[in-house]
């Protein structure tokens, strides 16, 4: 049923189908420039989940689909009904034209591990735990916001009610379009796992910078997202005098100037971005009435962190003064700095070394699933290089060399894993084989 | 037929079936807010279009709607082929949460006079010209841009064919536009009229602070439009260094602030502006790759002009340099300043002053389809107070008394005009009755 063999390099796994599910992952919703466009609750993003569902059952697992439309694949090792879970997966929705691999690398890896721990208990091996391919719904935040919806319903961060309820910028709400590419689901999710795993591609360039092709996230940066509005006055361009004007736009161009400028108070240290502006009535002969804009603050220094998070809001106050509009403040959260779980870091930097990969421990700038999953349960990040650190962008590669020996630390760490019943600790005390 | 009556204030005609017409052309795309939202091509200009197709032909007149939509209702006064016509008329379409009165009191004006003087003819009146009633296409430039593109049709401008294919932001060309609310026409436009007058709010305060309420053009105000494009490259806000992204919002930023400096330059004389932005992919977690913004800059001088522009020039270029993206200016576009055409203002000056409204001489910083004509024609451009000058907002208005007596010195100036067949000077010489 896999054709999982010995990899020439380092003793890992080598999995030809895996480059087959992501060929097919990326026939949805595939740009004319390389990369997909498959946001959360498309038609692209239906046919990926299809997929998903068609490769878990043909594996013989069991497919569930939860209130906001996650997909679980239970692949049964043990046959004891209530036995731990180890969880690997990622997310299979996309930014507009970004690339192949974000998300769609970690989904693809868990479900060919699944096919492969499923094979090796139908040939006789012991398992103390069963395993769990999962997809969640609208990580990248890209149509429904904010990120992680999927992952943080499932840990219990916010109610499934509150997330079907979010609404897209023309209105659709995430229940409606899940149910319009008819993956709105009703299974019991299945309970929080004994581990979870992610495979991620890096986004950055660390790992190529050291020459390393397993990273293992150390922790997270915190991050400070401000969702704000400013309310000027619609006019015509033309005739009002400009000492009258109340312009929206006005103000929200002197607010991304400084924001910007933030940056450059701790240089390296501190990453600013306004990325999304929605502008009314965005005509070019009418004063813009209101415009509301995304402001990010990302920072691995708590103190920088909210020190830099206070310049950004007091950002927003003086261009709103300086623009003479209001300023409403829509939503504020603060993502704090964490670390993920020693124990799960110790099992794949030793699951690594084995297959030849020695892991270089590095922090993720970017939000990930697994820090949904972090403090529910026992969490780890696992980073394959991104070819010059292109991410959000059609132009995003990873190597094929490097997908395999991101599967193969995979494999080895789930096979470890549901060996010992899904306890870390445990694990790194069973044969690798 | 119509319910036109002496008014007790100077003599003027008053005319309850223009309120009736205008509280008609009010409800076609209504707004909460008091205003309307009435985009060309929409089924809210749909419903508008057919109301002026049914007065025309309740009124007895001819109804002709040209390749690009220009609806005209022609109202034989003379029974003889090839007579000169007079022409008046506006714009129905809206920008979003726009005014009830910009633009539907030119067209309800032109309406109701067509009607009083095919009353009179018919009531045995002797005339020289037929009269008019024009609604022109899509004037905003709200939806499809640039403005005025009916009235620039029809005075040879621009090619019908070429009008036809401009696409809105969503890719609709105006021609599916019209087509799909069944007012793409295909009769013949009637020739230039011999004098083309327009009646329009002033969206100013010029006659407001002077207590006048007929406002007569003298010039319009020079525009340079330019729409241009900030292209950087897209990336991932959280791990891409800063000193690497090529941020195309941030770009457009730099360039709204300057450009607002711009008009400090020269108070009063210079209004700058940006009121349109499309910012792809738009993502809160995606640095912008691509960002088109229209810019405006207005005066009355033309050297000014000239300088003011260039400096927008030279603002977008550093814009680009500072945000290390490139720029592309897709069009640049340069609106002379004009005087509106003397004998015509000469004649509605004599008729307003016998309608017991002396007319103030003002400029025009808006554009306005009279300006479309003027060169073609003689042209004249007639204003009615705006309450507080708000426009381009829900809140504009103007008072019933002021629609009156606009509408009282456009039926004088009509008359005398359809008696003299269309000749400004000749009108002159008429009789007032």
């Amino acid at each position: 049923m896999t054709s999982t063999s010995s990899a020439p390099d380092g003793g890992g796994a080598r999995d030809d189908g895996l480059r087959a599910l992501l060929d097919g992952f990326s026939e949805c919703g595939a740009t004319p420039g390389g990369g997909v466009t498959r946001l959360c609750g498309s038609p692209a993003d239906g046919r990926a989940r299809d997929l998903f569902a068609r490769s878990v059952r043909e594996a013989g697992a069991e497919l569930r689909t939860d209130a906001v439309g996650n997909q679980f694949g239970i692949f049964r090792l043990t046959g004891t009904p209530g036995a731990p879970l180890v969880m690997m997966g990622s997310h299979l929705d996309s930014q507009v034209r970004a690339g192949r691999f974000d998300g769609t690398l970690g989904v693809a890896a868990a479900l060919r591990v699944g096919a492969a721990l499923r094979a090796e208990a139908r040939a006789g091996a012991a398992f103390a735990a069963d395993f769990c391919a999962v997809n969640w719904t609208n990580e990248e935040g890209a149509r429904f916001r904010p990120s992680l919806i999927g992952s943080g319903a499932y840990a219990g961060r916010h109610a499934a009610a509150d997330a079907l309820d979010i609404r897209d910028d023309d209105g659709i709400s995430l229940g409606d379009a899940l149910a319009g590419i008819g993956h709105r689901g009703g299974d019991p999710a299945p309970p929080l796992p004994a581990c979870y795993l992610e495979l991620h591609v890096e986004q950055g360039t660390v790992l190529e910078a050291a020459g390393a092709v397993i990273g293992l996230v150390a922790r997270n940066w915190g991050a400070i997202k401000i969702d704000a509005a400013f309310c000027g006055e619609q006019a015509h361009t033309g005739p009002c005098p400009m000492d009258l004007r109340r312009d929206a736009l006005l103000a929200a161009a002197y607010a991304i100037a400084d924001v910007r400028t933030i940056a450059e108070g701790w240089p390296g240290r501190v990453h600013t971005s306004v990325g999304r502006i929605l502008v009314a009535p965005n005509s070019a002969n009418v004063v813009p009435a209101r415009v509301e804009l995304s402001v990010e603050i990302r920072s691995a220094d708590d103190a920088i962190l909210g020190a830099a998070g206070a310049r950004a809001d007091a950002a927003l106050r003086d261009a709103a003064a300086r623009a003479r509009v209001d300023l409403a403040v829509i939503a504020r959260t603060e993502r704090p700095i964490r670390h993920l779980t020693e124990s799960v870091r110790d099992l794949v930097a030793l699951v690594a070394e084995e297959a030849g990969y020695p892991a270089l421990s590095l922090d993720t700038v970017a939000g990930h699933d697994a820090l949904s999953l972090l403090g529910r349960c026992p969490t780890g990040l696992v980073f394959v290089p991104s070819v010059g650190g292109i991410a959000h962008n059609e132009a995003e590669a990873t190597t094929d060399h490097d997908v395999q020996a991101g599967f193969a630390v995979m494999l080895g760490a789930a096979r470890r894993l549901c060996r010992a019943g899904g306890v870390p600790k445990a694990a790194m005390r069973g044969d690798a084989r």
